[in-house]
This record gives structure tokens, C-alpha cells and sequence, in this order.
């Protein structure tokens, strides 16, 4: 990949880069950049809206960069002090190091674990002496800070902000400093935060740090962000049906913003898969593709091949027996007509009978039923074809050699 | 004295107290009060403005009280870390033991050595972790801050404030918690910051301080603050006539306050001496008291009673002799009228022509003219009193046995 395409793929998705003209820089001198990303050491449970930063940390691992995951477990240390905000009570050291293990155990399904630094900001926070902290403080002032959204809408409501919490920024501002970082990615809302990196940077002598934020990943109800309580979320610690499933209920056109966030597939293999689209491909082969390498991600290979069996059974119809065997269906480039390939595969004794039953209602492709006789399914997917109640099939149609 | 004098006398002269009640409460207990006062570390010269807090930490020492003279060399070790005000440089330890060392050689011409504990507040704040700051700072609130009347304006007006700012009257607060302060002491400007620390105490599970603020002394001027700016102040280490004199010079209005912020003399007898001024007697001769008083405590006696004389030499007439002896005249407890003086002090042959010479203009009592021969001169004075150019006599009137 050309040192273009490079800087294309970092920033594929972002939300915003601030600044491209500084990144761009840093990559030109061809030396690995330190990226940091933090992260809260709370009990992690993460979701796909999750993964889009740990895809973009991925992203930078893929072309040689040295990331950090930075686990922020100083300020969990004290919680919230003021006791105001019983959502947020003081970790114990242990507990941070079981959420830490817990991160672990599912980051390193987006991550490469043999090219990820985990770090704990407490490493240089605790050794901060109260002096540290008021010359760090000298470097910034109130009214920037108040500039921050949540700050400034508090601050006008005439909502108590303790003054600790002007001291987070900062130390998440300081992380920058310590780490010497090139790159800081984070979410939207912490876009703030990571500018302070900066300033702090710049205060301390160093070339301030490349700040990119990605975008919230909308939910498989294709309005709201991807959360929890909103119902619109898939865990990936689903099982491989589950996630199969939620992937393949995104509409069509969240489906690319999907690849373009989540999938390891390069910009072009995306280009191409468009272009396919646009020239007739079924919408739903593609998803059954972004949904197989979620699943095997997340899982594994044999998972999502058998997820992807199990929702087209499923999707057909509750009866389709489990056991049904799969065959083979070599087609040419033009591929085949819904009538021809139900005589192919024995469910129609002619290709008149097919456009009959077509007529008729009868027949489905995978759970959904066929009304245009036209329609030409192509090499490259498998599917169940179901007549009636009780005929089914389940085919791979593989290109004629 | 009983406990509502000695209450009187602890609040005498102060701006404000907060809370009074709680001051009586605490008294009451009958234990000795934790009672402090903060300095800058910076190299002091002392004027008489400077010792009225002094006096009121004096006051607590003589009823008993532990009374902690604390340097600020923590904020001082740091300095202005923005680098925007250049008046306030960071200051090394060695610099701050001897602007300490300056201090102690000042501060006990008021303070009573044996009882005045001195201490730096570093001593606590260098030991605090970020952790302990972050806490410690979740305890105040950004809009109570901004209340600070300074801070206020400054951010009304867009000029800037770091945010380590903020952090100083937390540390100040601070230094109550740990000294686990009854009553702290300070200028009118230092009321928001010693009212900082009664909230932390309480945060910190403590009694809150009593808040006790001392007015600014009105200058020799009688309009403006004493300042050295302003040319108006009295410095404790100038010379003992210097002092004498400009101590001479403040109208009488102002020398009531002076007494009541200044000397020694206990509310009782400072009364006595309004009474003695309603029923005639000259301010001048009490305002000596008062200067001898001063002059006396930053230099010593021998040296009061020296510029005391010096002073009516000088302004009786430059011609005044060096050497003129002291004759001691002993008067009833009606005093004396000038004309007898003049004859007692053989100034005059006789009280007829002692009368002329006043009618003449010729009569000097301390420099000043006499116009009325009815003026009675009292026991308990000594005074220069001059006929003409030539004849001068030094006397000291004493009660007649």
C-alpha cells in the first residue's frame, strides 16, 4: 500500500482528525507513531459501537504503529470523591486489575495482541506530587475549561462542578505527556479532552499529539446510537447466531457504514463490493459477508459459516429441517434464474413448474419470498430454497470451472 | 479578667467575625485555641499595617492561646508556574529560610517569642499525591469559586485564570484541616480564602474555624491604607525619632484607632484616656503615650524616652539645645496654667509676665504657640517650653506628693 492509501485507511471513518496536516507529517517521517486510545477500568461489557475505536487502534497495529491501551484506573482509584454521583464508586485496586484482564479477554478479538501496549495511567499519575499538580494546572485556564459542553451547560444551569473534575482533563491531558504520544483516538464526546492533550503537549515542550475522533456507531435500529438500554445494541460476547442475526437485520445502506467502521477489509475490497451492489448483487449477499466476519471475529471461522447455515434455515422457515444437506451448484458468469435453479435442484420437475409455483407464492430464498421470475442469483453464496411447506433445499452456487 | 473582657478584647478592633458565637462557644471550653495566621514567604519589611495582625495574634497569646505564625513556602516553591506574572518569581528554600529568618527578626517585636510556634505549610502540602489534590478539590465547587471577588471580575472580564489558581485557596484551606485550626487570622482581602477553610474542615469531618479578619490600617495620611507606595506608613525598623514623629503627625480622630488597633494597653485603659482627653487633657501628651508606646516595642525604652525628647526639641525650634536638663515640677491634681509654669520654670519673673509673653506670641509649649492663657498643663507629661528664641526649659511634671 502506498504511503496515500495509508493515510486513507487511518483515517477511514474518522469523525474528525485534528490536525490531517500534522498526521500526514508524522507518517512522512516514516518512524512508528505512539498512538494512545484510554479507557475507563470499568466492568467492560462491550458492543460492536465499542469496537469502532479498537478497529481504528487495529488500523494503526496493521501499518506498523506502537499502540497503547490505556486503561485510566487513576482516577477510578478516588471515584467520585464528592459522593455526589453514586454511579461512580471507587474502584479497588484488585477490581481494576480483574476489569483489566476482563478487557483482555475481549479487546484482543479487535486488537493484535502481539502489538499492544497495555498501560495504566496510574503508573505516572500517583507519582504526581500536589507542586506536580499545580504547575500542570498553571497551564490551563477556567474559561477553556468551562468551554467544554457538559461544563459550560452546568455552569449557566446553575449545576455544583467540583473543581476535581476540572483536574480530570488534565490528567488525561498529562497521559499525552508522559506517553509522549503522536496520535490520540477517542470518541466524539471526548474531543475536549483530547485538545487539552495538546495544549499540554505544547506546553511541555513536545510536538502535540494528532487528535482523531471516531464517530458513535448507529444501532441495528438504524436511528440511535448503539446502546445498551436503547435494546438496539450486539454484544460481542453474543453467541454467533445472535450476532449473525442483528448484523443481517441492518438495513442496506447502514450495512456499508458498517464495513467502513468495523470490517478489516481494505477501502478498495469495500469499493469493490459497491460497485458489485450497483451492478445487481443482492444487498443481502454482501451482508451475509460483513456478518461472517463479525461473527468469525468474534468467534471463529466454523462459527460464523454455521451461524450463517442457521439463519438462512431460520429465516426460511421455522420447519427447515436441520440436517439438510448442502449441494453444490455450479453456475456461469450470468448466473441463474429462480425457475432454472429449482429444477436444478430437484424442486421443480421443469423450469415452467417453478415460474408456476413463482406465480403461485410458493417459493422462497432464504425466508423470503420470490415474486420477480427475473431474478438471477450469481456464484459465490449458499442459500435455502424452500416450495411450499415442506420442499427445501440448501444450496452453494460455486462458479462454473 | 473575666471571660466576656477577655472575648472583647480578642475581637477588639476586628472587621469581621465568623462566627462570633462559635468564637465564645470554643472560649468557653476553656482550652487553649489552635490559632493561626498565614505569611508569604516573601523578604518582609514591616510596617505598622502589618502589625495589627500581629497584635491580634498577641492578644490570643496573652490569653493563653497556641498561636502558629505559618509561612506559606509551599505556593512560594512553585511561584507563578504560567510565567504571565513576572512580580511573583519562584522562590528557592534557601531563599524562603531567610526571608524567615527576616520575618522572626521583625515579628517578635510584637509576637511573644516564647509562645509563637512557627511553621511552613509545605511541611504538609509537598507530602499530598495527586490523588490526595484530586480530593481535596472535589470538595469546592467551580461557581463558589467564582464567587471570589477577584476571580469574578477577572473572568467577567475575559482576563485569564489558570486553573492551579484555584487551587491555592483550596491549599490554604488545606493548611486548617491539617493544623486543625480553631480560629484562623487574616487581612479583609483573605476572608474568602479563611472562609475556604471552615468548609474543609467540615468536609474533613472537622470543626470549622472561627474567621476573624483584621481592617487595614488608615495610613499617616488619615485617608488612605498605610502602603509603602503611598508613602503614608510607619516602618517597624525605622529609626526610633523617625517613628516618633510620624507617629506624632496622625490626627487625633485617627490615634483613637491606632490605640485600638495597635497598643497594648488593655479596652479599660484606653477607655480612661478618652475620658481624661472629654475632660480636657491634650491629645498631644496622649498621643506620646501612644508613640512612646510604639517606639518603645520596636526599639526599647531608653530609646522611646530619647525620641520623645528629640521630638519636642525638634519641634520646639531647630534652636533647641541638645543638652537642655530636665527639671521635674511637681503639680496638685488641678494642674498648672502656663503663666505659673513659665514663673516655676523661671522662664518669667513673674505669672503677670509670664501672661504677656502668651499675649505676645512668644510662648512655645512642644513648638506649638499658645494663644490661650487658660491652658492648664497637667502631671504626667514632659515638655519643651520656650519663650522667645533664646530661653528654653525641659520639664517633667509630676503629681505633688
Amino acid at each position: 500500500m502506498n504511503s496515500d492509501q495509508q493515510i486513507a485507511e487511518l483515517q477511514r471513518g474518522a469523525d474528525e482528525v485534528l490536525l490531517a496536516a500534522d498526521l500526514v507529517k508524522k507518517l512522512k517521517r516514516g518512524v512508528p507513531l505512539r498512538v494512545k486510545a484510554g479507557f475507563d477500568p470499568t466492568a467492560p461489557d462491550l458492543h460492536l459501537g465499542h469496537t469502532v475505536l479498537l478497529t481504528k487502534m487495529r488500523r494503526f497495529q496493521d501499518f506498523g504503529h506502537e499502540v497503547t491501551f490505556l486503561i485510566g484506573d487513576f482516577t477510578s482509584l478516588i471515584g467520585d470523591p464528592s459522593g455526589r454521583n453514586v454511579t461512580r464508586p471507587a474502584l479497588s485496586a484488585e477490581e481494576i486489575q480483574t476489569n483489566a484482564r476482563t478487557y483482555e479477554a475481549q479487546v484482543f478479538k479487535v486488537l493484535d495482541r502481539g502489538k499492544t501496549r497495555i498501560d495504566f495511567n496510574s503508573r505516572w499519575l500517583s507519582k504526581l506530587t500536589a507542586e506536580d499538580v499545580v504547575r500542570l494546572s498553571a497551564h490551563y485556564t477556567v474559561a477553556r475549561m468551562l468551554e467544554r459542553d457538559d461544563f459550560s451547560k452546568r455552569y449557566r444551569a446553575g449545576v455544583p462542578i467540583s473543581i476535581h473534575e476540572f483536574l480530570y482533563p488534565l490528567a488525561q491531558g498529562y497521559d499525552s505527556v508522559a506517553m509522549r504520544a503522536d496520535v490520540e483516538l477517542g470518541g466524539t464526546d471526548q474531543k475536549f479532552n483530547l485538545l487539552v492533550g495538546r495544549t499540554l503537549q505544547e506546553a511541555y515542550g513536545q510536538e502535540p499529539q494528532v487528535v482523531m475522533t471516531v464517530p458513535l456507531l448507529v444501532g441495528t435500529d438504524g436511528v440511535n446510537k448503539m446502546s445498551k438500554s436503547l435494546g438496539n445494541y450486539i454484544g460481542i460476547t453474543e453467541d454467533p447466531d445472535s450476532m449473525f442475526g442483528k448484523i443481517m437485520s441492518i438495513s442496506d445502506e447502514l450495512m456499508w457504514r458498517y464495513f467502513e467502521l468495523l470490517s478489516f477489509r481494505p477501502l478498495a475490497e469495500i469499493a469493490t463490493l459497491k460497485r458489485e451492489a450497483s451492478d445487481g448483487r443482492n444487498p443481502r449477499d454482501i451482508k451475509f459477508e460483513l456478518a461472517r466476519e463479525i461473527v468469525a471475529r468474534f468467534h471463529d471461522a466454523a462459527a460464523a459459516e454455521r451461524a450463517h447455515r442457521n439463519f438462512i434455515a431460520r429465516v426460511s422457515q421455522k420447519a427447515v429441517p436441520d440436517d439438510l444437506p448442502l449441494r453444490v451448484i455450479a453456475v456461469d458468469g450470468a448466473g441463474l434464474r429462480v425457475a432454472n435453479l429449482l429444477k436444478e435442484a430437484g424442486l421443480a420437475v421443469s423450469t415452467s413448474e417453478g415460474n408456476r409455483k413463482i406465480d403461485e407464492g410458493a417459493v422462497r430464498i432464504d425466508g423470503t419470498r420470490v415474486t420477480d421470475k427475473g431474478l438471477t442469483l450469481k456464484a459465490g453464496a449458499e442459500h435455502v430454497i424452500q416450495v411450499g411447506a415442506k420442499r427445501f433445499a440448501r444450496l452453494r452456487l460455486e462458479p462454473k470451472a
